[in-house]
C-alpha cells in the first residue's frame, strides 16, 4: 500500500478533490507510483488528509474514468498499465498569440467588408446556444449532407416571404462560406465551365474561379449591370452576377435587364446564372425587386445566400438554391461530400429565424444602416463640385467617381495622408478581366459611428477639394 | 392622435412591453395606422392601459430600434414609411421535420461510423461555449483562412505531444471536415494528379477523389497496409493511406512499410502521401507509433487529422498540416477560400485542447472504448470455429473473417435476421479499384452498450455456428 503526502490546499480555486486527483495523476504519469500498485482506501486516505471520504471518493473517480487506476472489488484500487495513453506536458502554456489582424493605419477606415458589430444579437445568440445545447447527443451525429431538413424548411419559407425566391427544401444546400460553395458547385457542374462575370466584379469570387481552373471571362457593364450583348458573344455558358446591389458599383439591376438575361440562359442548353445576393437584406430606396431565381421559368439560376452581411462574417453560415435540373447532379456528384455547417450551428440559425429573431434583428439593423447611409449621403452632398455619388439605394457602400479630374490613385493617397481609408475601384478588376471603364472609390460605412463617418467626409473633402 | 385600444393580458408569459410592441407592429404592418401618424404620448398611453410608463417606452424603443417608427423630438412618435422593411408572415409555424435519420431495423447495430454519444462532455462544452460567446463581437470578425493562430498553436503542440508531427502553426489550416480539405487539396495540388488507394478503402474518401476528378486506382494490401511494389508499378504520383489502423481491414502499418513508402515517395518529385489519421486516439495494444509524418525527411507528407471519432462527427473540425514545400501553393492559390470553421467553434476547440479537458475526454473515452473492445474480444473468443478477428489493435472496429466456409453476403443477411447489423467488407471496395481480395463483415463497436454487444455477439453466433 502505497504512502501518499499530498498537501492540499484549502483556499485554492481548484476543488479539494481536483487536487488530489492532479497530484495522483502526476505521480502515475512520473512513475513514483508504478502500475500494479495499491492505492490507500478512500476512507484511509480521506482520514489521512481530514476532507470528507466523498471528496476522495470523486478524485477516484476521475482516475478510474480516465484509466489511470482501476477498481478490483473487495481488493482496492490499482494503478493501471499506462500503455496506449495519452499524455500532454503537464503545463500546456496559455498561448497568448498576437492574431493577425490587419492593423489599420487610418483612423476612419470606410471598410467595405465591416459590419456593424455591436448589432451582433448576443443576448438571443446567447440564449439559443444555450438551448440548442441541451438537445444532448444527438446534435453531435452527423447529419443531411445539405444541412438539416427542418433549417432548409425554415430558409425555403424565409426566402420565398423575404426575397421572393421559390424554391423546395430539396433544392436548398447549406455550406460554411460563398467559397465552398463554388468549390461544391464546381462539383456539381464539372470544371469545363466559361465564367462571365462583370468588370468589376466580386475579387474574392473571381480569384475562386480562378483558382477552382475555370475559364473566367470579364463583360462590360453599363448602370444596369452586365451587358447581355456582349454576354452573347463572349461564348461563356455560366454568367455570375449580383442583381440586387452589384460589387463593387452598387447598381440594381432593373427587370428588363433580369428578364434579358434570364432569355439568354435559356437560350441554349446548359446554361447557367449564378446570382448572389449578398447584401439584399438592406435596401433604402426604390420598389423592392425579388431575386432573379424568382423570376426564373427555365430553371437556369442558381441563387446563392449569406448570412455574412446579415448577421457576421466568422458565422460562416452560406446556402445555396439549386435549380431542381441540377438535383439529380448533386446527388450523384455533391452529395458525397459531408455538410460542413456543424449541427448545432444550423440548429441556432435556424431558431433564430424561425422564432422572428432574424426578422427583428434585419429591421434593427436596416434601421442602423439606414440612419448611417443617409448620415453618409448627407454628408456628400457638400462635395458636388469634387465627385458624384452612386450605388446608393442599397447595400452597404457607395461609388464615388470623380468630377474634378482627380484619379483614383491620387484620391486614395490623399484620403491616407488625411488618416482615412478608401477602396479604389480598379482593385476590383484584374489584369484577366482587362481594364475597368470607370475609375472611383468605394467608401463602406457599416463599421463606422456616424460621428466617425462625419469626421471622414470632411476630412476628404479638404483632402480632395484643391484639385 | 390615434385612438388605440390593446387589451393586455398580465398573465401572459409575454411581458407586458412585448405585447404592446407586437400590437402596434400588427397595427401599422396591416396599414391601420399609416405612415406619417402621430402615436400618443408615452404618458398618454400608460396612463390608457394602466401600467407604468417606462413599460410603454421599452415597446416605442423596440419600434424605433427596428424602423417602425421614428422620434422627433418635443412632437412625439411617428409611424415610419415602411419601404425597404423585412415583414415575415406574422406566424411562421415551428416546423416539425422528421429528420431522415435511416431507421435502423436491427435491434443490435454494429454501425462503423458510431460513437459512444454519452461520452461527449456536453457539461465542458457548454461551460466553454458561454465563454467563448461573452468575448463580444471580434467573435464574429472574418478571420485567417488557415483557422485562427492560436488554434494552430494549440494543434501543432498537441500533433507534436500525441502524435509525434513535426509542424509549425504556418503548416497548419483548419477546415469544416475532411471532404472539405480533399477539396482545398485539390485546388493546391491541381487536379492532374494520379491517386492510389489500398484496395478495400475508406470510401467516402474514395468518392470524394472521384468527384473532384482525379484518376484513383486500387492498390493490393496485405497486412501491413499498401503493397508498395504494387504502388510503384501503378504510376500513381499520391498514396492515401491509413497507417495507424486502416480502414476497413484495421491493420496497423508497421515502421518498415512506412519507410518503404515514404522512400517511394522520395524518389520522384511531386509525389505526395496523404497519412489519414482518423481515429489514432484510441489504440489498446502494441507500442504506440508515432504518425508517418513524423518519419518524413522529404516534406512528402500531407497529414490530416480530424475530431469526427475523438469528439464527434457533427462538430466539422478537421484540419490538414501541409509539408513546407506545399505552403507556397497554398498561399498562392488555396489562401483566396475563406476559413470553413466559425470563430466560435474555433475558440471552443482551442480551450477544450488548451486547458487539459481533451486530453481527460480522449483518455475518458479510451477507457470507455477499451472496456467495450475487451468485451466485444472475449465474446468473439467463443466463435474461433466460425471466424476470425483481425483490426483488434485500435480503433473503434474489427475484422471478421469466415474459416467455416460462410460467404460475406451469406454472413450479412443471417445476421439481419437475427436482428443484429454488420457490415460486408466489400461495401469498402468499388468496381473502379477492383475485386477485393478478401471477404468478411466489419463490427463497430463505439456506439453500442456492454450488454448490447454481449447479445448481438450471442446472436450472431447462433446464426453463424450452422454451417
Amino acid at each position: 500500500m502505497k504512502e501518499l503526502t499530498i498537501s492540499l490546499n484549502g483556499e485554492s480555486v481548484t476543488p479539494l478533490y481536483e487536487q488530489i486527483y492532479q497530484y495522483l495523476k502526476t505521480e502515475i504519469q512520473r512513475r513514483q507510483i508504478l502500475p500494479g500498485e495499491c492505492l490507500p482506501s478512500s476512507r484511509a486516505l480521506a482520514l489521512g488528509l481530514a476532507v470528507s471520504r466523498s471528496t476522495v471518493d470523486m478524485a477516484y473517480m476521475q482516475l478510474v474514468s480516465e484509466g489511470y487506476i482501476e477498481s478490483i472489488p473487495r481488493r482496492g484500487y490499482f494503478v493501471c498499465d499506462l500503455e496506449g495513453m495519452l499524455q500532454l506536458p503537464q503545463e500546456v502554456p496559455a498561448v497568448s498569440v498576437p492574431e493577425e489582424e490587419p492593423a489599420g493605419t487610418c483612423r476612419f477606415d470606410f471598410d467595405i467588408n465591416g459590419i456593424d458589430e455591436d448589432g451582433f444579437p448576443f443576448h438571443q445568440w446567447g440564449k439559443i446556444s444555450r438551448q440548442v445545447l441541451r438537445e444532448g447527443p444527438k446534435l453531435f451525429r452527423l447529419g443531411d449532407p445539405r444541412g438539416e431538413k427542418s433549417l432548409r424548411c425554415v430558409l425555403a419559407s424565409y426566402l420565398h416571404h423575404a426575397r421572393g425566391v421559390s424554391c423546395s427544401p430539396e433544392q436548398i444546400v447549406v455550406g460554411a462560406g460563398n467559397d465552398y460553395l463554388l468549390m461544391l458547385l464546381r462539383v456539381i457542374l464539372g470544371g469545363n465551365r466559361r465564367i462571365a462575370m462583370e468588370n468589376p466584379t466580386y475579387k474574392s469570387a473571381f480569384l475562386c474561379f480562378s483558382h477552382l481552373g475555370y475559364e473566367v471571362m470579364g463583360i462590360g457593364m453599363d448602370a444596369c449591370g452586365m451587358r447581355v450583348e456582349e454576354l452573347k458573344r463572349s461564348g461563356a455558358d455560366t454568367a455570375y452576377v449580383m442583381p440586387s446591389h452589384q460589387f463593387p458599383m452598387g447598381s440594381v439591376m432593373p427587370l428588363k435587364r433580369r428578364m434579358q438575361l434570364l432569355s439568354w440562359a435559356s437560350d441554349e442548353a446548359g446554361r447557367y446564372i449564378l446570382e448572389d445576393d449578398y447584401d439584399s437584406e438592406f435596401r433604402y430606396r426604390g420598389k423592392p425587386i425579388p431575386a432573379l431565381q424568382g423570376y426564373d421559368n427555365h430553371d437556369r439560376v442558381i441563387y446563392l445566400g449569406t448570412f455574412s452581411k446579415s448577421i457576421a462574417p466568422a458565422i460562416r453560415i452560406s446556402y445555396m438554391v439549386l435549380p431542381k435540373s441540377l438535383i439529380a447532379a448533386y446527388e450523384k456528384r455533391g452529395r458525397d461530400f459531408s455538410v460542413t455547417v456543424s449541427r448545432a450551428d444550423q440548429k441556432i440559425i435556424e431558431t433564430f429565424i424561425r422564432d422572428g429573431h432574424y426578422e427583428r434583428h434585419l429591421n434593427r439593423m436596416r434601421a442602423i444602416y439606414k440612419s448611417k447611409h443617409d448620415c453618409l449621403v448627407a454628408q456628400l452632398k457638400g462635395m458636388a463640385k469634387i465627385c458624384r455619388v452612386s450605388g446608393e439605394n442599397a447595400g452597404l457602400h457607395v461609388v464615388l467617381r470623380f468630377v474634378n479630374g482627380m484619379s483614383e490613385q491620387e484620391a486614395v493617397c490623399r484620403a491616407e495622408a488625411a488618416g482615412v481609408k478608401v477602396y479604389g475601384i480598379s482593385d476590383y478588376d484584374t489584369s484577366v478581366l482587362g481594364q475597368t471603364a470607370s475609375e472611383g472609390v468605394l467608401l463602406g460605412y457599416a463599421s463606422l459611428t456616424e460621428e466617425e463617418i462625419a469626421e471622414g467626409i470632411s476630412r476628404l473633402k479638404a483632402a480632395w477639394q484643391d484639385k
